[in-house]
């Protein structure tokens, strides 16, 4: 099965595949964007080009995830990995603590950097069952008014996903990196969310942060100016030389978006994809056995091993000959990754279910 | 005198001009990169491809700066103004004092960051000046035994430059985001060099870090990991996903400029560029007037004014209708600013001087 322009069905973890039709509508622009006479790559962040590149971004994004006027949105850059000290710098005090609720691998780095910065209790840790689940948040027991709760939505080496928002009473701040625009979120359950670019939104090298007004006020007066989200804020993420080309290219991604039906539109996508590849391993009478527990399997990293290490590497091996690229998964889960970020097509996920089906077959 | 694309001539500050020849090959391999099957977009950062995009550019950059071993080249995201902190958080101690050499805005923000680390002297300001200079190094009264001296070689919205390597004897940091690869700098004067990409090198949103180990070395051991260039250094720049597009682009340039014969080259070129327009300026009979005073004009930005703001507006918006663009001076300097940086065409500094010959003619 071919695609456009020789491509293959890439499952990588991030960066990774972004819409055809966005990659050829950069590609027609790439020398002279629209008339301007340069590339968005050359433009001024201050030109009226580019002012209007990101304003059309912020309120395209604000349109599909319904970001409330009383909340900002910024774009940065440094990464998710950024905030997990941007985050705790603003927002841990002395004599304060937050609380981290730890899924996965990105969750324990998070944990790591706010311990550097002040008091952290790990509310819950599901290092013991190798991080298989997201827990009810209700059953989680948290400090006493903690400065925030923090959580990662969904855990990428893991594949183990919050499908639904947590409601609880403290602010709630969350790595969203990996399933942004996945599904429709109720932002006003959230203080703050962050989000890397390079799964759903665009290439690497930005980073939204999404923050309630209310809880950026709790920064303190004066910070490190390059780490402080008032300033940005104040600057509407022009306090210095914003990541252009990438946010251009987020800004396309959320016009495709809007264009096909918007975020519940992609949590059907999502699902459906995600499901073709579930119950091929479900239906593998125990070839395949899926990492993540039920109802808390990501629709965006699908995690599941093979019944020993040879199999794993002649399946990796077998798929790239099919095109499918990028299936080998991270050692500390090991077996297969299948990444199907929101512009990963269902017709790979059917390859990949079909595959999986014959590989079975020959092996099992 | 039309360009190809029907392309300005692109007189930004930053982000500007890339070269054509560049820009036209990443359009040609935007949709699938060399037979990847996907764009450098979309592409995993641990994958082959772009390990290797990643390794040549390192190795690229090392040749045209002649780069020792025993200096590490790193590419991190947040501009030179996450390094205005950076710096001061990994080399300025307690007890110990650094010295910042002030010639311009970027040095003052430089000394604003740097302040909330740590002890700062002002070694040097030229505020009362108007920032028209570059000091000899020589002159300048340091502290004794200073933890670095740091210093921005050229001001963009000045357009004062420093156009030799000062040679000192305490550890040497320097702001080169403007003036990388405009001509051949002897590494071995400086313990760190960096660059936001923005000017000579590819689209904003990646910073070379340039720094000798010996000096990495004096780095605390604990340090947050986002912001510890040891901890960058160990994992070779991929410690979180870095910037990959740009870095990308940035590896084009690179290899562009050795095409063209590398920083001497890029030196001869730049000079030839900047008195193109400073002879227009010098030969007006005094209608510009040239905002540095000579020995440190830029070859980068040339700075001048007019005879009144009337006279500016009607400049700026007569150039914009032969495609000069992006000529107005930043209003701290009031004025014209043509920034001209590595990938601008000649051609285009010769379009500008002729056009600036006939408007004096016009309005002298």
């Amino acid at each position: 099965m071919s695609q456009p322009y020789d491509r293959v069905f890439n499952f990588s973890a991030g960066p990774c595949t972004l819409p055809v039709e966005v990659l050829e509508e950069a590609k027609e622009d790439l020398l002279n964007y629209k008339g301007a006479g340069m590339s968005v790559m050359e433009m001024s962040h201050r030109s009226k080009p580019f002012e209007k590149i990101l304003a059309e971004a912020e309120a395209d994004l604000r349109t599909l995830l319904g970001i409330p006027e009383s909340y900002k949105v910024l774009f940065l850059q440094g990464g998710a990995s950024l905030q997990f000290s941007m985050a705790p710098w603003n927002f841990l005090g002395a004599g304060q603590t937050a609380d981290y609720v730890v899924t996965g691998a990105w969750g324990e780095k998070a944990v790591e950097a706010a311990a550097m910065v002040g008091s952290v209790k790990v509310a819950y840790d599901g290092k013991a069952g190798n991080y298989n689940q997201a827990p009810d948040f209700s059953s989680i027991p948290l400090s006493d008014n903690p400065a925030y709760v923090h959580f990662t939505s969904n855990e990428t080496i893991q594949g183990v996903e919050f499908l639904s928002d947590p409601a609880i009473a403290p602010p709630l701040v969350c790595d969203m990196s990996s399933d942004i625009l996945s599904r429709p979120v109720d932002i006003s359950k959230y203080a703050m969310i962050y989000a890397g670019a390079q799964k759903n939104m665009g290439p690497a090298g930005a980073t939204v942060v999404i923050l309630s007004d209310d809880f950026m006020a709790k920064s303190p007066a004066k910070m490190h100016p390059i780490l402080d989200y008032k300033l940005h804020a104040k600057n509407s993420s022009m306090y210095n030389t914003p990541p252009c080309w990438t946010i251009y290219m987020c800004g396309l991604v959320y016009k495709y978006l809007l264009k096909k039906g918007g975020v519940a539109a992609s949590q059907r996508r999502n699902t459906e994809k995600a499901n073709t590849i579930y119950q091929a391993i479900d239906s593998s009478d125990g070839f395949y056995k899926g990492h993540a527990v039920c109802g808390s399997r990501s629709i965006m990293n699908v995690t599941f091993t093979l019944p020993s290490e040879e199999l794993t590497s002649a399946f990796v091996k077998e798929a790239e000959g099919r095109k499918l690229d990028g299936l080998k998964g991270h050692r500390s889960v090991g077996g297969i990754r299948a990444s199907i970020y929101n512009a990963f097509p269902l017709e790979g996920c059917q390859v990949l279910a079909e595959f999986m089906g014959q590989f079975a077959a020959k092996n099992g």
